[in-house]
């Protein structure tokens, strides 16, 4: 080998070990943290199973569905409050609309599926160390893959303190 | 070994060959099928990825959940179109009630959430030669593991075919 061959060949090897170092285990880069929890967007969270769906009105007005991490799903089938750290619960949204080939089917309007992604993607992250301060929750909320801004990070623990009484977690598993 | 311990374990041993027989290999028994189709409910389908969510509204008045087995979220992801052999689409249905915790954070009736389940399960599996008659797809429903009947089960293709250009599949992915 060359000495050139040789220095061209260390400095491969050594931009391969800082991008191994710079990039997690999977080989997909964990995106940007979402302020005050520090929380990046969880790899896979579209493959997690159901927790439950729901439907908000008001200003929301979406079809939304919770998945849950495998750990959330294990403690929400075996009722266990509160949580165990390393649970994760997701909450994906889209707006909707009638469903025309239903409404050709049943004579009348019956069906509104979900269309596109709406109101962002939500997760709550269980870890009772990390977040103490927030009853051992953090929060993220990301628009199109980015954290949506501090101030709206600044509401999360605040709002859920009315599912006190369930260790802050609104939904509920359906069977 | 006397005699009597003997004939007893011969016994035992034939028993557990007979349960062994008579139970698919899982360990869960299959259920009864539905009529027409012949389909059992699928084991595991509550732990399938999500397809979708909606609403119906009318007599059926539900929140539900649309899950695919592996081949059928492959199919939808790649907009595989007619779904192959194997598909297996669920259906699942709950009331829902208003989230009185919610309605206190927001201080307005605000989010509804599935409760109990509800308008039974339904399955389309997806297997060409077997049900040729119905282009490619067997239906099946279930109230409480139990399969309706054969009636129930006349009326499921005609009503798809509203969606055939979808290949009789109603819902479409949610990203």
């Amino acid at each position: 080998m060359t000495r050139l061959a040789s220095a061209l060949a260390t400095i491969f090897i050594s931009l391969a070990g800082l991008a191994a170092y710079l990039t997690p285990a999977s080989g997909e880069p964990a995106g940007e943290a979402a302020p005050i929890f520090g929380i990046t967007l969880p790899e896979g969270y579209r493959d997690w199973r159901l927790i439950s769906v729901a439907h908000e009105e008001g200003k929301l007005n979406d079809l939304r569905a919770i998945l849950g991490n495998d750990t959330a799903i294990d403690a929400f089938r075996a009722d266990q409050r509160p949580f165990p750290d390393g649970t994760i619960i997701a909450r994906l949204a889209w707006d909707y609309e009638k469903l025309a080939e239903s409404e050709a089917a049943f004579g009348q309007a019956q069906s509104y599926v979900a269309v596109h992604p709406k109101n962002g993607v939500q997760f709550m992250v269980k870890d009772s160390q990390k977040y103490a301060a927030t009853d051992g929750w953090g929060y993220a909320h990301f628009n199109d893959g980015k954290p949506a801004d501090a101030k709206v990070h600044e509401t999360c623990h605040a709002c859920h303190q009315a599912a006190k009484s369930r260790d802050f977690v609104f939904n509920r598993y359906a069977p």
